[in-house]
């Protein structure tokens, strides 16, 4: 491990994600990776324990990109509403992109929602923190009035599953559904419950 | 099909619901049905044309009997913003009791909802108009200000689909996650947007 270069992990999950694309999932092992990379398979191994193993860090690092692109939306410009409007359509888009481009990436996601509930659970709870962030800016800023934001931002991470989960994405792209215009409905209601609550 | 009583068809789905509970769907096949009910394989065969479309039925009926359970709200007495939230809670009860009752028969209908993508649509729309009908009630008393109907309606399907859709529902019985204070959460939410809009 000490003489690989820092993103040789890193380059190993492009190689494996290009094998899939190409291949398929069932057809990509550790050998062909290896040989895409001019490299022995002891060299992957110094990573990674098994092919299983680099597609779970495969989908992890998927999932942290997604985490990664959510984040620029807390410490964006604009009002909080706009802000989480922002988050949850790009995370929307960011789905539907890679269903359409890559279905056999998108195979490999699935069968990992399925099979690693503990992947699944820890990305929606750091979107959720992520959520939480700008309602707090929302109340801060006197926008938003949010008894427990704990509870919000859960509220905001249950009601835009349908938009956000593999499955449900998949589904609209098969029958050729725009979920857009829904996902602008269900954030017009929230921001909506969100300010409103402040009357009350 | 003329001397059959006319509830013979339901006799088959119970039938066959029993099997696939005692054996699972993969050992279960029509002459198995006919040995249990003292029939002919063929007296099955006047009603379906196949194991599948038994199967398929099967299903069909359970959501008409969802349908059924969430009509009850609509005509009942009580404010619209709380029998919708019954109505809610009703679905996801009776999808969480089926479940845990009987996993041989969720992975039947597990197996539906991927391939017969018409029924859950189907299902879905019933459902929508039946939320539909309660939200025009508290509109016609006063209680909601909803400018479009059709869209409110389908907000609250889309934002509680997490607590509805089997795949879901499964998964926090997996981890023993009690979703109603999420549900309530939501609920409170989208009904807070439905009166506040009045006041906007």
């Amino acid at each position: 491990m000490t003489n690989d270069p820092p993103d040789h992990r890193d380059r190993i999950l492009d190689t494996a994600a290009e094998q899939v694309r190409r291949f398929g999932e069932a057809k990509t092992n550790v050998v062909d990776i290896a040989k895409a990379m001019g490299l022995s398979h002891s060299a992957i191994y110094r990573h990674f324990r098994s092919k299983a193993d680099i597609f779970d860090a495969l989908a992890a690092r998927t999932m942290a990109e997604e985490a990664e692109l959510a984040a620029r939306f807390v410490n964006a410009d604009g009002s909080a509403g706009d802000r989480l409007r922002g988050l949850v359509l790009a995370l929307h888009r960011s789905k539907r992109a890679k269903l359409g481009d890559d279905p056999e990436i998108h195979g490999l996601y699935r069968r990992i929602v399925t099979e690693r509930p503990d992947l699944v659970a820890d990305y929606a709870r750091r979107m959720t923190v992520l959520v939480r962030q700008v309602l707090e800016d929302g109340v801060n800023g006197g926008e938003f009035h949010i008894p427990e934001l704990d509870a919000a931002a859960g509220v905001v991470r249950d009601a835009v599953t349908v938009f956000i989960h593999p499955a449900h994405v998949e589904q609209a792209v098969l029958v050729g559904l725009d979920m857009e215009p829904r996902l602008h409905a269900v954030m017009d209601a929230l921001t909506l419950s969100f300010s409103a609550s402040r009357r009350a």
